[in-house]
């Protein structure tokens, strides 16, 4: 007698799953692939989903496509629009294939009650198949204390996603008192998933954007956000991911400009053995 | 009798000059605009144009839509293949238009002599209208010596388009000796067209791509490289850049990571008065 396994998926992958729509049209090497998901309770912000797991679906578009060559390089996901609870469609279309790199356009849209189909993100991508050259890391990952050692930071169930992740800030943490106290925007921390899963390409983006808003721990005044696009370049190849299995990793972000409605963000995420594995810029609306 | 007025254009406005497609599908607000370039000479690099001035043109053609809503506030350009010299397209397509942003994806492509279109270039942009809040540059411009004290680093007419710019090293030259002496990444230094010409979104897009390549600073090889993806954030309107007239720019490039075959670099722009214009990032191809 067969038994079924006791499968729990991660919350992470479920929310990524999406599933190819299929269509004849889509037999072309260049044509665009359409594949539906939905958003997932686990990672719901104040209004709508956490950003990073809506560009980790969009990513997960191009990373299923049947035609991708190699692996991700470089991510730029645009926020055109706070996503919807439910179903979204997301169109993966690779716009040029070179010998070794490969140039994606992905559009992620959700349909309203109304029927029309409305973009909720675009994004672009590059894959590459990489070679092993010469390499150097030359930020190296700051000496700070042991992620054992750091007590994770209490969760506040406010908002669900950050209870998907296991945050232990070494410096910079959320302002303890929203008094307007200027500070400087730096913050460092140990992250990783939970529960713990072994890291990939999609959970590397996803935690990319997990900082929270640089703008709180610049003035200590919970000013209203929303990232407007968001770019990660990989440093790293999927056994360099493989072998930071479910470790932490070392998140540092801060801020250059703040500009008239829009700050910048610049961050960096090692793991623990050093290994730079991505660095990550985005630029975030806020209104003062 | 009438005098022509001696009008001698910028090589620049030459080459970021488009002409719009005229087409009676392009009525609808979200509709695609399709607009025509051309190469320009005095941008050439050692194959196809500098990547700048082909940024540039991509972005031109946001910026000339009619249906263009606020300033550039993020630019992301993925380069998918070497322009050939000669005639292009743009089509700049809004994506979505909120009350204050707008999202756009841009096409550039060049028909072969097979009548065969192929894809140059992707890019997305989000532009907005800007209000004025509370602002901080937090990054602030290093203490140099004056653009006016710093000789201007030798033109080597191996490739045309860095005739185009007036740059004055301060720190990190391009290595005089290439012996594979391995130094920083950084290097630091004025720079401006030239001939001069009063600043806009589209002349800063194209600065933010002047630096030479870091791996050369890195490593002082002249390994063969070519940026695959560039973003700049836009942390100044058009009054700032305005007010930037001709005057030189100091910027800031450094690498954070080498890893099999892609490099990454990080740059800062400020105005000589220390405003932080623009930050940019790009991700690099190497070739050990």
């Amino acid at each position: 007698m067969n038994r079924p396994k006791l499968m729990i998926a991660h919350p992470f992958d479920e929310a990524v799953a999406l599933d190819a729509v299929p269509a004849a049209e889509h037999a072309g090497a260049d044509a665009p692939h359409r594949f539906t998901g939905h958003t997932h309770a686990a990672y719901a912000n104040m209004v709508g989903p956490f950003g990073g797991i809506t560009a980790a679906q969009a990513l997960a578009a191009v990373l299923q496509h049947p035609h991708r060559l190699g692996e991700p390089i470089s991510f730029t996901a645009n926020f055109a629009a706070g996503l919807v609870e439910g179903p979204f469609q997301v169109e993966a279309r690779p716009m040029r294939t070179n010998r070794s790199t490969q140039h994606w356009a992905v559009t992620l849209s959700q349909t309203g009650a109304d029927g029309v189909e409305s973009v909720m993100l675009t994004a672009t991508a590059v894959t590459a198949v990489r070679r092993t050259t010469w390499s150097a890391v030359d930020t190296p990952m700051p000496i700070v204390a042991a992620p054992t050692e750091v007590p994770r930071a209490p969760f506040t169930d406010r908002v669900r996603w950050v209870g998907r992740y296991d945050m232990r800030p070494v410096a910079g943490a959320i302002p303890q008192h929203w008094d307007g106290t200027e500070a400087d925007s730096l913050t460092q921390l140990w992250l990783r998933d939970d529960p713990p899963r072994p890291l990939d390409f999609l959970s590397l983006t996803a935690l990319a954007d997990a900082f929270f808003p640089r703008i709180w721990r610049r003035r200590a005044l919970m000013t209203p956000i929303g990232t407007v696009s968001m770019t990660v370049y990989f440093h790293a190849g999927a056994d360099e991911l493989a072998a930071t299995g479910e470790g932490y990793l070392l998140g540092q972000a801060r801020s250059q400009s703040f500009f008239n409605g829009f700050f910048d963000q610049s961050a960096e995420l090692w793991n623990e053995a050093g290994h730079l594995l991505a660095t990550t810029h985005q630029i975030v609306y806020y209104k003062e």
